[in-house]
């Protein structure tokens, strides 16, 4: 195991440590380079960067996957990173609505159905406000 | 309540008397503004104006959507509204048809798919011709 | 030549007798197959069939790749036939501006700076209201 | 039925004879021409084409449906055209795996898991490696 | 005008004081509604909105509008607003390098080059580090 | 500089030999970074992989950035290593030809035009056929 694997694991351990595991097992048998992929590079190589903190980085990817509106897994498991690294769930809803501007309704809306079931699973519902 | 939102709610009534509750049901605990938006800016500013008829309105935004090709639920639901508003099923299908040159068949066979959910449902099914 | 490609031309020479040509000569010299299938298939095959007339096709055009926004060439050669069979700048402008609650408000934005191109070369400019 | 449509079905017959019944009959009672278009220009006029061999084709088709990530049923009919046509289960996923560098990694990870129901079914797992 | 317009007027002023007045000119002889509506939804009911700042509510956008691709000038006028509103030039690179893991390496270069664009007609080239 | 830099560096310069000293020019002041990874993820870890020849990399590639329809730079550098590497002009027209199936007309209208500009740059015109 390289070094940048183990810098990936350490801040997938901090962002996703809940959904982790089922991602690498549904990989190990087909494209476990894949997993190991993407805790290379995107969570080795990028998270990791001064500049952005993690909750400013876990937002920014919450909206840009709620803007390209073909990736629900994903975003689910975002916006759930999102949340271990201390956005409120008010915060992710905020980025969410905000990109009803920039890809629509429909984008938005589909993002807020992917919110509200990590939300749920958290107990985190009804939100203030 | 607005004034902006109750001439939302007028065109939304005559769209889509069948889902509208479902969906601001769905966001009423987390991102209820979100509902208000579209009531108060596609709906009431947008599909009030003068230049084009409802029924032109849907079709167009049925044949965005099968486009976009990431938005199911909505497609439906446009699908569903083009109907309300006079459209013919065998003219909703000629959209989607046509957008197989623009956006390729794929996107063009998954409306076809959502559109065929929508006519079994009302009973539609086989199309003339 | 076949008669597929024959009805297709017919369809052309009325959407767009003022840019086929160019479109043509592009594609001459590295991949006239494409041209032929583009005559052979959309224009003959869908643009052709009843259910829909023109003006309502080419509006649905306009809506999709403004929508799509990544075809910029295409989506001002659509606008321009929108305006051959019949529809008026203002009714184009209403399905660009639609768009941009399905799409965001970017690709309605530069739908109407397409439009505004054609209207510009064919002295609409201004438009009413 | 015209020649062109059987040309293209005698492709369809290698490259999808599981499934291609299923797609027809899905759109027999409601947009049959959609179906008959398919087999007419794709298949009747593009894959017969020279220039290309199937193999290689059904490849740049997987890559193409999994970057734009918008098509999983296609994608899963052309993943299993692949290999139809003779691409090993490795070929296929290296294919995917390609496409997270230009359309990213949940697009690369979504193709997997499509990949990963078509080689089950066919007890094509574990890959080799 | 509208209260709504107003509102939305401070917060453009704030955000895109540079280049607001193109834009709104380049719709008025052709869609100038657009134009109000821009302002008077995302500016004036979104970005008004508490939970977010509008720094990160920047780099929101400009991550967004990297990852979609489509939108080239809009996403200039947001590394432009981004700035304006107080990221550093750094930080909006680390957005947009950061994309390249969700959209891929083209939409990361091209969402640079806008950067670049945008930074050097401001002198803030080379960036640090 | 890392193994995999150099590594990466060596399939460059057979694919790319010609344009890639502007693409990291372009970035040195502003992301140079964002240029090393390209270099030490696509390149290093996935070009040179076993399983797929460079030939069919690249004509992959090809086909998943027309399908985009959203980095004509990307896609002229990949259709020149399309080139560099072996494959055919015709080929490489075959692959983009193949999207208009999936990705629609206009995509691969672009794609035509992007591959016109990169072999009249090579006295490649007209293709055979």
């Amino acid at each position: 195991m390289s070094n940048r694997y183990e810098k990936g694991m350490e801040i997938l351990k901090i962002t996703n440590k809940d959904t982790i595991e089922e991602v690498f097992k549904e990989l190990e048998d087909i494209a476990p380079d894949l997993g190991r992929f993407v805790v290379e590079f995107p969570y080795s190589e990028i998270y990791t960067r001064d500049g952005l903190d993690l909750k400013t980085r876990e937002l920014i990817t919450v909206g840009a996957l709620t803007a390209m509106g073909n990736a629900e897994t994903q975003l689910k498991d975002h916006i759930n990173a999102a949340l271990n690294v201390g956005n409120t769930p008010e915060e992710i809803i905020e980025v969410i609505i905000q990109i009803s501007a920039y890809a629509g309704f429909p984008a938005a809306i589909n993002g807020v159905k992917g919110a509200k079931e990590v939300f749920k699973s958290k107990n985190l519902l009804p939100l203030k406000k």
